[in-house]
Protein backbone atom coordinates (compact mmCIF):
# COMPACT_ATOMS: atom_id res chain seq x y z
CA UNK A 1 0.00 0.00 0.00
CA UNK A 2 3.23 2.49 1.17
CA UNK A 3 4.60 2.97 -2.59
CA UNK A 4 0.50 3.24 -4.23
CA UNK A 5 0.00 5.92 -1.66
CA UNK A 6 3.16 7.59 -2.50
CA UNK A 7 2.84 6.99 -6.13
CA UNK A 8 3.69 9.74 -8.86
CA UNK A 9 3.59 9.42 -12.94
CA UNK A 10 7.89 9.28 -13.79
CA UNK A 11 8.84 11.41 -16.82
CA UNK A 12 12.48 11.53 -16.37
CA UNK A 13 14.39 8.81 -16.22
CA UNK A 14 17.79 7.75 -15.36
CA UNK A 15 20.61 7.15 -18.18
CA UNK A 16 20.42 3.28 -16.67
CA UNK A 17 19.15 0.24 -18.53
CA UNK A 18 16.06 -1.80 -16.86
CA UNK A 19 17.66 -5.55 -17.18
CA UNK A 20 15.54 -7.63 -19.39
CA UNK A 21 15.76 -10.61 -16.31
CA UNK A 22 13.81 -7.96 -14.06
CA UNK A 23 11.19 -6.97 -16.78
CA UNK A 24 10.69 -10.60 -17.33
CA UNK A 25 9.90 -11.13 -13.52
CA UNK A 26 7.96 -8.00 -13.93
CA UNK A 27 5.68 -9.31 -16.41
CA UNK A 28 5.76 -12.82 -15.47
CA UNK A 29 4.19 -11.59 -12.32
CA UNK A 30 1.49 -9.03 -14.13
CA UNK A 31 0.61 -12.37 -15.69
CA UNK A 32 -1.11 -13.25 -12.55
CA UNK A 33 -3.94 -10.62 -12.75
CA UNK A 34 -7.37 -11.79 -13.28
CA UNK A 35 -8.06 -12.70 -16.95
CA UNK A 36 -11.67 -13.96 -18.78
CA UNK A 37 -11.85 -17.41 -18.95
CA UNK A 38 -7.98 -17.49 -18.18
CA UNK A 39 -7.84 -16.89 -21.92
CA UNK A 40 -4.90 -14.13 -21.50
CA UNK A 41 -5.99 -12.21 -24.49
CA UNK A 42 -3.31 -9.77 -24.49
CA UNK A 43 0.18 -9.08 -25.68
CA UNK A 44 3.07 -6.57 -25.11
CA UNK A 45 5.76 -5.25 -27.17
CA UNK A 46 8.75 -4.14 -25.98
CA UNK A 47 10.36 -0.94 -27.48
CA UNK A 48 14.41 -0.87 -26.90
CA UNK A 49 15.78 0.23 -30.20
CA UNK A 50 16.55 3.94 -30.35
CA UNK A 51 15.18 3.19 -34.76
CA UNK A 52 11.73 1.26 -33.39
CA UNK A 53 11.00 4.49 -30.88
CA UNK A 54 11.62 6.55 -33.65
CA UNK A 55 9.04 5.43 -35.75
CA UNK A 56 6.98 4.98 -32.21
CA UNK A 57 7.27 8.47 -31.23
CA UNK A 58 5.37 10.38 -33.71
CA UNK A 59 2.12 8.62 -32.81
CA UNK A 60 2.75 9.66 -29.49
CA UNK A 61 2.90 13.25 -30.47
CA UNK A 62 6.57 12.65 -29.77
CA UNK A 63 6.47 12.99 -26.17
CA UNK A 64 10.20 12.61 -25.08
CA UNK A 65 9.53 9.58 -22.38
CA UNK A 66 9.27 7.20 -25.95
CA UNK A 67 13.17 8.20 -26.44
CA UNK A 68 14.46 8.60 -22.85
CA UNK A 69 12.89 5.34 -21.00
CA UNK A 70 15.11 2.69 -21.27
CA UNK A 71 11.53 0.69 -22.15
CA UNK A 72 8.76 1.34 -23.89
CA UNK A 73 5.69 -1.04 -23.19
CA UNK A 74 2.79 -1.06 -25.66
CA UNK A 75 0.03 -3.39 -24.33
CA UNK A 76 -1.96 -5.09 -27.11
CA UNK A 77 -5.71 -6.15 -26.85
CA UNK A 78 -4.74 -10.09 -28.77
CA UNK A 79 -7.61 -12.10 -30.09
CA UNK A 80 -5.03 -13.69 -32.63
CA UNK A 81 -2.94 -15.93 -30.56
CA UNK A 82 -6.28 -17.67 -28.95
CA UNK A 83 -7.54 -17.70 -32.47
CA UNK A 84 -4.90 -19.53 -33.99
CA UNK A 85 -4.67 -21.88 -31.33
CA UNK A 86 -8.86 -22.87 -32.03
CA UNK A 87 -7.90 -23.09 -35.52
CA UNK A 88 -5.28 -25.50 -35.43
CA UNK A 89 -7.61 -27.49 -32.74
CA UNK A 90 -10.53 -28.30 -34.99
CA UNK A 91 -12.61 -25.27 -33.58
CA UNK A 92 -13.87 -22.57 -34.88
CA UNK A 93 -13.06 -19.09 -33.23
CA UNK A 94 -15.68 -16.14 -33.31
CA UNK A 95 -13.93 -13.44 -31.54
CA UNK A 96 -13.43 -10.76 -34.00
CA UNK A 97 -16.22 -8.59 -32.90
CA UNK A 98 -17.33 -5.64 -30.50
CA UNK A 99 -17.70 -7.58 -27.40
CA UNK A 100 -14.20 -9.23 -27.62
CA UNK A 101 -12.36 -5.84 -28.48
CA UNK A 102 -13.68 -4.66 -25.40
CA UNK A 103 -13.06 -8.02 -22.86
CA UNK A 104 -9.56 -7.67 -24.63
CA UNK A 105 -9.00 -4.32 -23.67
CA UNK A 106 -10.07 -5.26 -19.92
CA UNK A 107 -7.62 -8.32 -19.86
CA UNK A 108 -5.24 -6.01 -21.26
CA UNK A 109 -5.39 -3.26 -18.96
CA UNK A 110 -5.15 -5.67 -15.84
CA UNK A 111 -1.95 -6.66 -17.11
CA UNK A 112 -0.96 -3.57 -17.60
CA UNK A 113 -1.53 -1.87 -14.16
CA UNK A 114 -0.79 -4.98 -12.43
CA UNK A 115 2.67 -4.15 -13.71
CA UNK A 116 3.12 -0.68 -12.87
CA UNK A 117 2.16 -1.46 -9.43
CA UNK A 118 5.08 -4.21 -9.03
CA UNK A 119 7.27 -1.95 -11.12
CA UNK A 120 7.02 0.75 -8.62
CA UNK A 121 7.47 -1.35 -5.93
CA UNK A 122 10.42 -2.20 -7.44
CA UNK A 123 11.77 1.39 -7.23
CA UNK A 124 10.66 1.90 -10.98
CA UNK A 125 8.83 5.16 -12.41
CA UNK A 126 6.51 4.78 -15.13
CA UNK A 127 4.46 6.90 -17.50
CA UNK A 128 1.03 6.32 -19.37
CA UNK A 129 0.74 7.79 -22.45
CA UNK A 130 -2.75 7.83 -23.18
CA UNK A 131 -2.22 9.13 -27.16
CA UNK A 132 -2.22 5.37 -27.43
CA UNK A 133 -5.86 5.77 -29.12
CA UNK A 134 -5.53 8.78 -30.43
CA UNK A 135 -3.34 7.54 -33.71
CA UNK A 136 -3.65 3.18 -32.90
CA UNK A 137 -2.87 3.17 -37.02
CA UNK A 138 0.40 4.48 -36.58
CA UNK A 139 1.45 2.24 -33.72
CA UNK A 140 -0.07 -0.91 -35.33
CA UNK A 141 2.42 -0.03 -38.57
CA UNK A 142 5.46 0.81 -36.21
CA UNK A 143 5.11 -2.37 -34.16
CA UNK A 144 3.75 -4.82 -37.17
CA UNK A 145 1.04 -5.64 -35.21
CA UNK A 146 -2.11 -8.23 -37.31
CA UNK A 147 -5.32 -9.00 -37.27
CA UNK A 148 -6.81 -9.39 -34.56
CA UNK A 149 -4.09 -7.26 -32.89
CA UNK A 150 -4.92 -3.74 -31.19
CA UNK A 151 -2.84 -1.07 -29.42
CA UNK A 152 -4.91 -0.19 -25.86
CA UNK A 153 -2.25 1.72 -23.64
CA UNK A 154 1.34 1.96 -23.46
CA UNK A 155 3.69 2.49 -20.90
CA UNK A 156 7.19 4.05 -20.26
CA UNK A 157 9.62 2.20 -17.28
CA UNK A 158 13.05 3.35 -16.10
CA UNK A 159 14.61 4.34 -12.80
CA UNK A 160 13.48 7.90 -12.06
CA UNK A 161 15.61 10.91 -12.43
CA UNK A 162 12.91 13.22 -10.41
CA UNK A 163 10.39 12.78 -7.60
CA UNK A 164 7.91 15.19 -8.75
CA UNK A 165 4.81 17.07 -6.18
CA UNK A 166 2.22 14.59 -5.97
CA UNK A 167 -0.91 15.79 -7.77
CA UNK A 168 -3.94 16.25 -6.81
CA UNK A 169 -7.18 13.77 -7.00
CA UNK A 170 -10.69 14.87 -6.46
CA UNK A 171 -12.49 13.42 -2.83
CA UNK A 172 -13.42 10.21 -2.22
CA UNK A 173 -17.11 11.03 -1.79
CA UNK A 174 -16.74 12.52 -6.00
CA UNK A 175 -16.33 9.09 -6.78
CA UNK A 176 -17.70 6.53 -4.62
CA UNK A 177 -21.78 6.07 -5.13
CA UNK A 178 -24.02 3.74 -2.45
CA UNK A 179 -26.06 1.45 -3.81
CA UNK A 180 -27.32 3.39 -6.74
CA UNK A 181 -25.60 6.10 -8.21
CA UNK A 182 -26.33 9.70 -7.14
CA UNK A 183 -25.99 12.45 -9.78
CA UNK A 184 -24.24 15.80 -9.00
CA UNK A 185 -25.74 18.93 -8.12
CA UNK A 186 -24.46 22.39 -8.85
CA UNK A 187 -23.57 22.62 -5.24
CA UNK A 188 -21.59 18.95 -5.20
CA UNK A 189 -19.96 20.24 -8.18
CA UNK A 190 -18.72 23.26 -6.35
CA UNK A 191 -17.39 21.47 -3.12
CA UNK A 192 -16.10 18.43 -5.65
CA UNK A 193 -13.75 21.17 -7.77
CA UNK A 194 -13.06 23.65 -5.22
CA UNK A 195 -10.09 22.38 -4.05
CA UNK A 196 -8.58 21.46 -7.46
CA UNK A 197 -9.63 24.86 -8.65
CA UNK A 198 -7.58 26.56 -5.99
CA UNK A 199 -4.63 25.28 -6.55
CA UNK A 200 -1.66 27.85 -7.75
CA UNK A 201 -0.40 25.98 -10.62
CA UNK A 202 -4.20 25.55 -11.81
CA UNK A 203 -4.93 29.34 -11.96
CA UNK A 204 -1.52 29.82 -13.55
CA UNK A 205 -2.39 27.23 -16.23
CA UNK A 206 -6.13 29.26 -16.72
CA UNK A 207 -3.31 32.24 -17.14
CA UNK A 208 -1.28 30.90 -19.17
CA UNK A 209 -4.16 29.59 -21.70
CA UNK A 210 -5.84 33.04 -21.87
CA UNK A 211 -9.12 31.07 -20.59
CA UNK A 212 -12.12 31.95 -17.88
CA UNK A 213 -12.08 28.69 -16.45
CA UNK A 214 -10.21 25.15 -15.54
CA UNK A 215 -12.84 23.42 -17.40
CA UNK A 216 -12.24 25.49 -20.55
CA UNK A 217 -8.92 25.09 -20.98
CA UNK A 218 -9.62 21.04 -20.96
CA UNK A 219 -13.01 21.38 -23.92
CA UNK A 220 -11.37 24.41 -25.58
CA UNK A 221 -7.25 23.57 -25.70
CA UNK A 222 -6.64 20.20 -23.96
CA UNK A 223 -8.99 17.70 -25.71
CA UNK A 224 -11.55 19.55 -27.66
CA UNK A 225 -14.80 17.92 -28.62
CA UNK A 226 -13.47 18.54 -32.47
CA UNK A 227 -10.40 15.94 -31.51
CA UNK A 228 -12.54 14.01 -29.68
CA UNK A 229 -14.55 13.02 -32.86
CA UNK A 230 -12.07 12.75 -34.92
CA UNK A 231 -9.76 10.73 -32.50
CA UNK A 232 -13.19 8.63 -32.65
CA UNK A 233 -13.26 8.43 -36.03
CA UNK A 234 -9.33 6.68 -36.40
CA UNK A 235 -10.14 4.52 -33.48
CA UNK A 236 -13.19 2.91 -35.30
CA UNK A 237 -11.50 2.50 -38.68
CA UNK A 238 -8.49 1.57 -37.06
CA UNK A 239 -10.28 -1.53 -35.49
CA UNK A 240 -12.26 -2.41 -38.34
CA UNK A 241 -8.60 -2.55 -39.67
CA UNK A 242 -7.69 -5.09 -37.11
CA UNK A 243 -10.48 -7.23 -37.96
CA UNK A 244 -12.72 -5.99 -34.87
CA UNK B 1 5.33 -8.98 -5.56
CA UNK B 2 5.01 -11.97 -3.29
CA UNK B 3 0.73 -11.30 -2.65
CA UNK B 4 0.53 -10.56 -6.39
CA UNK B 5 2.58 -14.01 -7.24
CA UNK B 6 0.64 -16.21 -4.86
CA UNK B 7 -2.69 -14.53 -6.09
CA UNK B 8 -5.83 -16.83 -6.70
CA UNK B 9 -9.10 -15.67 -7.43
CA UNK B 10 -11.42 -16.30 -4.77
CA UNK B 11 -15.39 -17.33 -5.45
CA UNK B 12 -16.32 -18.55 -1.71
CA UNK B 13 -16.21 -16.10 1.23
CA UNK B 14 -16.33 -15.97 4.66
CA UNK B 15 -19.43 -14.26 6.65
CA UNK B 16 -17.64 -11.31 7.70
CA UNK B 17 -18.02 -7.91 7.02
CA UNK B 18 -15.64 -5.55 5.07
CA UNK B 19 -16.11 -2.51 7.09
CA UNK B 20 -16.28 0.81 5.45
CA UNK B 21 -13.53 2.07 6.41
CA UNK B 22 -11.09 -0.93 5.08
CA UNK B 23 -12.98 -0.61 1.95
CA UNK B 24 -13.02 3.45 1.55
CA UNK B 25 -8.98 3.19 2.67
CA UNK B 26 -8.40 0.66 -0.38
CA UNK B 27 -10.51 2.85 -2.80
CA UNK B 28 -9.15 6.19 -1.49
CA UNK B 29 -5.25 4.79 -2.06
CA UNK B 30 -6.41 2.95 -5.42
CA UNK B 31 -7.40 6.76 -6.78
CA UNK B 32 -3.88 7.33 -6.82
CA UNK B 33 -3.74 5.19 -9.94
CA UNK B 34 -2.61 6.80 -13.49
CA UNK B 35 -5.99 8.91 -14.93
CA UNK B 36 -5.71 10.44 -18.44
CA UNK B 37 -4.93 14.52 -17.62
CA UNK B 38 -5.94 13.78 -14.19
CA UNK B 39 -9.64 14.20 -14.97
CA UNK B 40 -10.48 10.65 -13.07
CA UNK B 41 -13.66 9.60 -15.36
CA UNK B 42 -14.34 6.86 -13.54
CA UNK B 43 -16.90 6.18 -10.30
CA UNK B 44 -17.69 3.01 -8.72
CA UNK B 45 -20.72 1.90 -7.30
CA UNK B 46 -20.34 -0.08 -4.13
CA UNK B 47 -23.86 -2.98 -3.55
CA UNK B 48 -24.04 -3.79 0.30
CA UNK B 49 -27.98 -4.07 0.18
CA UNK B 50 -29.46 -7.76 0.14
CA UNK B 51 -32.05 -6.12 -2.37
CA UNK B 52 -29.86 -4.46 -4.52
CA UNK B 53 -27.75 -7.76 -4.99
CA UNK B 54 -31.17 -9.55 -6.24
CA UNK B 55 -31.68 -7.23 -8.51
CA UNK B 56 -27.86 -6.58 -9.52
CA UNK B 57 -27.50 -11.04 -9.87
CA UNK B 58 -29.38 -11.71 -12.89
CA UNK B 59 -27.13 -9.46 -15.33
CA UNK B 60 -24.44 -11.73 -13.52
CA UNK B 61 -26.26 -15.07 -14.53
CA UNK B 62 -26.90 -15.25 -11.00
CA UNK B 63 -23.30 -16.04 -9.78
CA UNK B 64 -23.51 -17.24 -6.79
CA UNK B 65 -20.74 -14.28 -5.75
CA UNK B 66 -22.87 -11.49 -6.34
CA UNK B 67 -25.05 -12.82 -3.09
CA UNK B 68 -22.23 -14.01 -1.08
CA UNK B 69 -19.56 -11.38 -1.12
CA UNK B 70 -19.91 -8.54 1.41
CA UNK B 71 -19.28 -6.23 -0.99
CA UNK B 72 -20.05 -6.08 -4.85
CA UNK B 73 -18.22 -3.20 -7.02
CA UNK B 74 -19.68 -1.32 -10.17
CA UNK B 75 -16.16 0.24 -12.08
CA UNK B 76 -17.55 2.85 -14.36
CA UNK B 77 -16.64 4.94 -16.94
CA UNK B 78 -17.97 8.43 -16.01
CA UNK B 79 -17.76 11.28 -18.30
CA UNK B 80 -20.94 12.70 -16.41
CA UNK B 81 -19.25 14.15 -13.82
CA UNK B 82 -16.48 15.90 -16.03
CA UNK B 83 -18.98 16.94 -18.22
CA UNK B 84 -21.31 18.52 -15.60
CA UNK B 85 -18.43 20.58 -14.08
CA UNK B 86 -17.37 21.80 -17.32
CA UNK B 87 -21.28 22.88 -17.87
CA UNK B 88 -21.47 24.71 -14.41
CA UNK B 89 -18.56 26.32 -15.77
CA UNK B 90 -19.04 27.52 -19.06
CA UNK B 91 -17.09 25.15 -20.99
CA UNK B 92 -18.80 22.90 -23.15
CA UNK B 93 -17.65 19.35 -23.11
CA UNK B 94 -17.71 17.36 -25.69
CA UNK B 95 -16.68 13.82 -24.05
CA UNK B 96 -19.83 11.91 -25.63
CA UNK B 97 -18.01 9.80 -28.03
CA UNK B 98 -16.55 6.66 -28.84
CA UNK B 99 -12.61 7.82 -27.99
CA UNK B 100 -13.87 9.11 -24.11
CA UNK B 101 -15.71 5.90 -23.94
CA UNK B 102 -12.26 3.99 -24.48
CA UNK B 103 -10.34 6.26 -22.57
CA UNK B 104 -12.92 6.34 -19.81
CA UNK B 105 -12.68 2.37 -20.01
CA UNK B 106 -8.82 2.86 -19.60
CA UNK B 107 -9.52 4.51 -16.40
CA UNK B 108 -11.84 2.60 -14.83
CA UNK B 109 -9.75 -0.57 -15.40
CA UNK B 110 -6.24 1.13 -13.55
CA UNK B 111 -8.68 2.18 -10.39
CA UNK B 112 -10.48 -1.43 -10.55
CA UNK B 113 -7.18 -3.58 -10.55
CA UNK B 114 -5.22 -1.05 -8.30
CA UNK B 115 -7.87 -1.57 -5.92
CA UNK B 116 -7.45 -5.40 -6.31
CA UNK B 117 -4.05 -5.76 -5.78
CA UNK B 118 -4.23 -3.47 -2.81
CA UNK B 119 -7.12 -5.31 -1.40
CA UNK B 120 -5.04 -8.72 -1.75
CA UNK B 121 -2.33 -7.39 0.01
CA UNK B 122 -4.34 -6.88 3.05
CA UNK B 123 -5.59 -10.32 2.57
CA UNK B 124 -8.95 -9.69 1.23
CA UNK B 125 -9.92 -11.91 -2.23
CA UNK B 126 -11.82 -10.57 -4.59
CA UNK B 127 -13.28 -11.90 -8.06
CA UNK B 128 -13.74 -10.38 -11.59
CA UNK B 129 -16.59 -10.56 -13.10
CA UNK B 130 -16.36 -10.37 -16.79
CA UNK B 131 -20.68 -10.88 -17.35
CA UNK B 132 -20.38 -6.97 -16.81
CA UNK B 133 -20.15 -6.22 -20.63
CA UNK B 134 -22.31 -9.15 -21.60
CA UNK B 135 -25.32 -7.62 -20.12
CA UNK B 136 -24.90 -3.74 -19.24
CA UNK B 137 -28.36 -3.14 -19.69
CA UNK B 138 -29.57 -4.59 -16.87
CA UNK B 139 -27.08 -2.92 -14.66
CA UNK B 140 -27.38 0.14 -15.90
CA UNK B 141 -31.18 -0.58 -14.45
CA UNK B 142 -30.21 -1.79 -11.49
CA UNK B 143 -28.09 0.87 -10.42
CA UNK B 144 -29.53 3.52 -11.70
CA UNK B 145 -26.75 4.62 -14.17
CA UNK B 146 -27.90 7.98 -16.06
CA UNK B 147 -26.05 8.91 -19.54
CA UNK B 148 -22.44 9.57 -19.99
CA UNK B 149 -22.06 6.21 -17.13
CA UNK B 150 -21.30 2.79 -18.38
CA UNK B 151 -20.40 -0.18 -16.32
CA UNK B 152 -17.17 -1.74 -17.95
CA UNK B 153 -16.29 -4.32 -14.79
CA UNK B 154 -17.15 -5.89 -11.67
CA UNK B 155 -15.45 -6.83 -8.64
CA UNK B 156 -16.49 -8.96 -5.83
CA UNK B 157 -14.82 -8.88 -2.59
CA UNK B 158 -14.37 -10.30 0.78
CA UNK B 159 -12.35 -12.37 3.08
CA UNK B 160 -11.50 -15.52 1.81
CA UNK B 161 -13.08 -18.89 2.96
CA UNK B 162 -10.95 -21.42 0.43
CA UNK B 163 -7.20 -21.33 -0.94
CA UNK B 164 -7.83 -23.14 -4.70
CA UNK B 165 -5.29 -24.18 -6.43
CA UNK B 166 -3.46 -21.69 -8.41
CA UNK B 167 -4.17 -21.95 -12.01
CA UNK B 168 -1.89 -22.04 -14.99
CA UNK B 169 -0.86 -19.10 -16.98
CA UNK B 170 1.03 -19.63 -20.49
CA UNK B 171 4.81 -19.35 -20.41
CA UNK B 172 6.25 -15.77 -20.76
CA UNK B 173 7.28 -16.00 -24.25
CA UNK B 174 3.22 -16.48 -25.31
CA UNK B 175 2.66 -13.05 -24.29
CA UNK B 176 5.65 -10.74 -25.23
CA UNK B 177 7.07 -9.60 -28.32
CA UNK B 178 10.59 -8.10 -29.16
CA UNK B 179 10.64 -5.10 -30.88
CA UNK B 180 7.37 -6.14 -33.31
CA UNK B 181 5.09 -8.29 -33.40
CA UNK B 182 6.20 -12.15 -34.02
CA UNK B 183 3.06 -14.00 -35.43
CA UNK B 184 2.49 -17.91 -34.21
CA UNK B 185 3.31 -20.85 -36.17
CA UNK B 186 1.54 -24.01 -35.38
CA UNK B 187 4.94 -25.36 -34.06
CA UNK B 188 4.61 -22.25 -31.57
CA UNK B 189 1.09 -23.12 -30.78
CA UNK B 190 1.96 -26.65 -30.07
CA UNK B 191 4.65 -25.31 -27.57
CA UNK B 192 2.68 -22.77 -25.87
CA UNK B 193 -0.24 -24.38 -25.13
CA UNK B 194 0.70 -28.24 -24.49
CA UNK B 195 1.66 -27.54 -20.61
CA UNK B 196 -2.65 -26.32 -20.74
CA UNK B 197 -3.56 -28.93 -22.83
CA UNK B 198 -1.85 -31.91 -20.50
CA UNK B 199 -3.29 -30.48 -17.13
CA UNK B 200 -5.62 -33.12 -15.78
CA UNK B 201 -8.26 -30.73 -14.89
CA UNK B 202 -8.78 -29.69 -18.94
CA UNK B 203 -8.58 -33.22 -19.92
CA UNK B 204 -11.23 -34.08 -17.73
CA UNK B 205 -13.22 -30.15 -18.95
CA UNK B 206 -12.73 -31.77 -22.79
CA UNK B 207 -14.40 -35.03 -21.57
CA UNK B 208 -17.81 -33.28 -19.45
CA UNK B 209 -18.08 -31.37 -22.40
CA UNK B 210 -18.08 -33.98 -24.94
CA UNK B 211 -15.58 -31.95 -27.30
CA UNK B 212 -12.54 -33.51 -28.86
CA UNK B 213 -10.57 -30.45 -27.91
CA UNK B 214 -9.93 -27.77 -25.23
CA UNK B 215 -10.18 -25.05 -27.69
CA UNK B 216 -13.87 -26.23 -28.69
CA UNK B 217 -15.10 -26.15 -25.34
CA UNK B 218 -14.19 -22.66 -25.51
CA UNK B 219 -15.60 -21.56 -29.08
CA UNK B 220 -18.97 -24.62 -29.18
CA UNK B 221 -19.63 -24.32 -25.17
CA UNK B 222 -18.39 -21.51 -23.34
CA UNK B 223 -17.83 -18.32 -25.78
CA UNK B 224 -19.37 -19.02 -28.85
CA UNK B 225 -19.29 -16.73 -31.99
CA UNK B 226 -23.13 -16.40 -31.67
CA UNK B 227 -23.24 -14.94 -28.06
CA UNK B 228 -20.45 -13.07 -28.78
CA UNK B 229 -22.47 -10.82 -31.95
CA UNK B 230 -25.57 -10.87 -29.63
CA UNK B 231 -23.07 -9.37 -26.82
CA UNK B 232 -21.61 -7.25 -29.42
CA UNK B 233 -24.71 -5.63 -30.19
CA UNK B 234 -26.46 -5.24 -26.73
CA UNK B 235 -23.19 -3.53 -25.17
CA UNK B 236 -23.55 -1.06 -28.71
CA UNK B 237 -27.04 -0.38 -27.74
CA UNK B 238 -26.78 0.14 -24.85
CA UNK B 239 -23.54 2.70 -25.05
CA UNK B 240 -25.66 4.48 -27.71
CA UNK B 241 -28.68 4.66 -25.06
CA UNK B 242 -26.08 6.07 -22.44
CA UNK B 243 -24.93 8.81 -24.81
CA UNK B 244 -21.84 7.28 -26.38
Amino acid sequence: MESLKERRTIRHYQKKDLSSDLLNDLLKVSSRASTVGNMQIYSVIVTRDAERKAKLSPAHFNQPMIQTAPVVLTFCIDLRRFSKWCEHRKAEPGYDNFEWFVTGAVDALLFAQTFCVAAEEKGLGICYLGTTTYNPQMIIEALELPELVFPITTVTVGWPAEIPAQVDRLPLEAIVHDETYHDYTSEDIDRLYCYKEALPENIQFIRDNNKETLAQVFTDVRYTKKDGEMMSENLWNAMKKQGF
